[in-house]
């Protein structure tokens, strides 16, 4: 590494820490990844050291000069976090918001305490405390592991008594049966089920100057499909002031309790003109996308002028944005390069099903731009 | 190099091949660069080879599985791109086009042969055939040599007789003298001045789908400090589409004359509502650097699409932009990300006098708008 030139250590080499990458190197900023795969993509656009998370044995090399550390993924273990933080290294979002962030009951707990609307929730640990609090709750109803879920992954959904134990099952073993599976191994939380108009999330960068150094984008909308992010709009369509500073308020509550520096993503229930929160993400975040092309300052260059300690950049929108996940296969690049208006962002992955191996961005003057650009764009991926 | 992923190999590791990096990792094509030097920033953001370009030892490793080589500087060896080409292996821009830009002479042949106005001009490789171009051309004039100028470098006025040999020293060896080196071992190229009102660029991007394949980026405004280019505009202030169309004109005979696959630019003087060219670049541009933040698509990924075979994207300005370089020194990165609105680029350089460093690029909604942001910038980085 070239003396003078900053480095930024990032636990985690998925297609998040490589648009970090490309952020960071933007701005002169050098990244070192770590990674216990064996090709992550981030190692395409920096240096990347492959260790394990869990017993890392070449943590001082990785952390070697670094101006800050920080992860692109949530299943760090926090444990790594705060050994970090302890070998005194500059490491954001903070361990608490990693802890936080990675247990749906600490989540959910954090939102009640802070006023924050949330689905109504109970954690429980053996079959009879979930019977009792679907009971409580009442049908529908979700049921999650309370560690490790994410793109639809470790929950099971409850709509009748019936589906008790096959979710009881699912979620401690991964195998549906006809008996319950005992004892207990996996923690989980029982959630009310939201009969949401839309799903929205709030991305804020906390910056590294307190509390009211803060920048938050417009919200964004999110249209899933199988448990993944399909489609992301922002700003939102129809987005009132009202409801962007009801999302702004639970970006800064949330932020200001856990200390947070970088980009922090929370997803969000609308009903009718409320919001409730579901979860957070103590990272960049797959919502986030659009902002490459559709806002001043990106997700990715907010989140490394952050944890870099530098001022934010301006968050606002520049014209209406959508972006389409390419998840599995899609057709070959220079199809997608030749949709007129699209900026095309793959992330050097090799296909397989279910895996996000890029996504497109369209930016419009107006919402009704949007929409008719996006309607190309999903005719031609799906052509 | 993981199966699957294209990959693109540049001739040159400096901050116009980082960035061509940076776009084609966006679109997820992967990068190699070949360097003489130790240290080349663009192998902060992809795989460097460290090898001669005179003689390189490990070419094949070079373009090994490239789907592509192209060249990030001009100085690059034609007889190496030509070598490239005989291996089969898809080199752009051709070398032709190489050869065409490493020589004054043949550019300014090139122009008056497409009937592109250009200044007056005659090659001379004496001192008694210089005096003689000196005296027909008329003073004041330009003395250049025919190759390896650039940034200002290898060029003398010539303002009166008295300016005569100490111009052929200078360029002859680099030394001033009163008496006439002789015998002359650099070619040269007598120039008309050119009263001009302002320098010009056009951008195009030449696509592999033959001449009507082709982007033509808004015309640039270029300031020069010490023949370094300091500040563009794009598109340049009161840019009528008569002017446009002409400077679309000659990027476009220029770039059918050549055969030309991706990014060209060539550096005009306006003269009254005349354009007059001044030279080509086979490559990507310092005065298209305002396209990273102010185009639908950047000059870099263009240059990608284009020597990839892929379709070209929009060339069309998002606002009126701004690019001011950062040359030698500047102030810490911290400030310069504090500056409102500021696009912050930096090549992860260590600074040295003349040398460029980064750039800043600020895009406004109007004309005024920009002039507004540029001053603040221009404040921030004197101040």
């Amino acid at each position: 590494m070239s003396a003078g030139v900053p480095v930024l250590a990032i636990l985690g080499g998925g297609q998040l820490g490589r648009m970090l990458g490309l952020a960071a190197a933007r701005l002169g900023v050098r990244c070192r990844f770590m990674d216990p795969a064996d090709n992550a993509v981030a190692g395409h656009v920096g240096e990347i050291i492959r260790d394990s998370f869990e017993a890392p044995a070449r943590l001082d090399e990785f952390v070697r000069g670094a101006s800050a550390v920080t992860y692109e993924f949530e299943n760090v273990p926090a444990a790594l976090a705060e050994r970090i933080a302890a070998m005194g290294v500059r490491i954001h979002p903070c361990p608490l918001a990693l802890r936080t962030a990675q247990d749906r009951l600490l989540e959910k707990q954090l939102f009640r305490r802070l006023g924050i609307g949330t689905p109504d929730f109970e954690a429980v640990d053996t079959f009879e405390a979930m019977r009792a609090a679907v009971e409580r709750i009442g049908l529908p109803c979700v049921v999650k592991t309370r560690r490790y879920g994410y793109d639809g992954k470790g929950q099971a959904v409850v709509r009748e008594p019936g589906d008790l134990i096959p979710a009881w099952n699912l979620l401690q073993k991964g195998v549906p049966g006809a008996h319950v599976i005992e004892p207990p191994a996996v923690p989980l939380i029982v959630e009310g089920f939201v009969p949401f108009d839309r799903e929205l999330s709030v991305l804020a960068a906390g910056g590294a100057g307190g509390a009211a150094d803060e920048r938050v984008y417009p919200l964004t909308e999110n249209r899933h499909e199988g448990g993944i992010l399909r489609i992301s709009r922002g700003p939102a369509p129809g987005l009132s002031p009202a409801l962007q500073a009801e999302g702004e308020a639970i970006a800064r509550r949330v932020g200001e309790a856990l200390g947070y520096v970088g980009l922090l993503a929370v997803e969000l229930f609308q009903v009718g003109e409320r919001l409730l929160a579901n979860e957070i993400a103590p990272r960049v975040h797959n919502s986030g996308h659009w902002t490459m092309d559709g806002a001043v300052t990106c997700q990715f260059e907010n989140h490394v002028r952050a944890v870099m300690g530098w001022p934010l950049g301006d968050a606002s929108a520049r014209g209406c944005s959508a972006m389409v996940n390419l998840i599995g296969s899609h057709p070959p690049a220079e199809r997608l390069a030749a949709i007129p208006g699209v900026h095309l962002h793959l992330y050097g992955k090799q296909p397989r099903p279910g895996r996000k191996l890029g996504h497109l961005n369209v930016v419009g003057d107006s919402q009704q731009e949007r929409e008719a650009r996006l309607e190309v764009v999903l005719k031609a991926i799906s052509g």
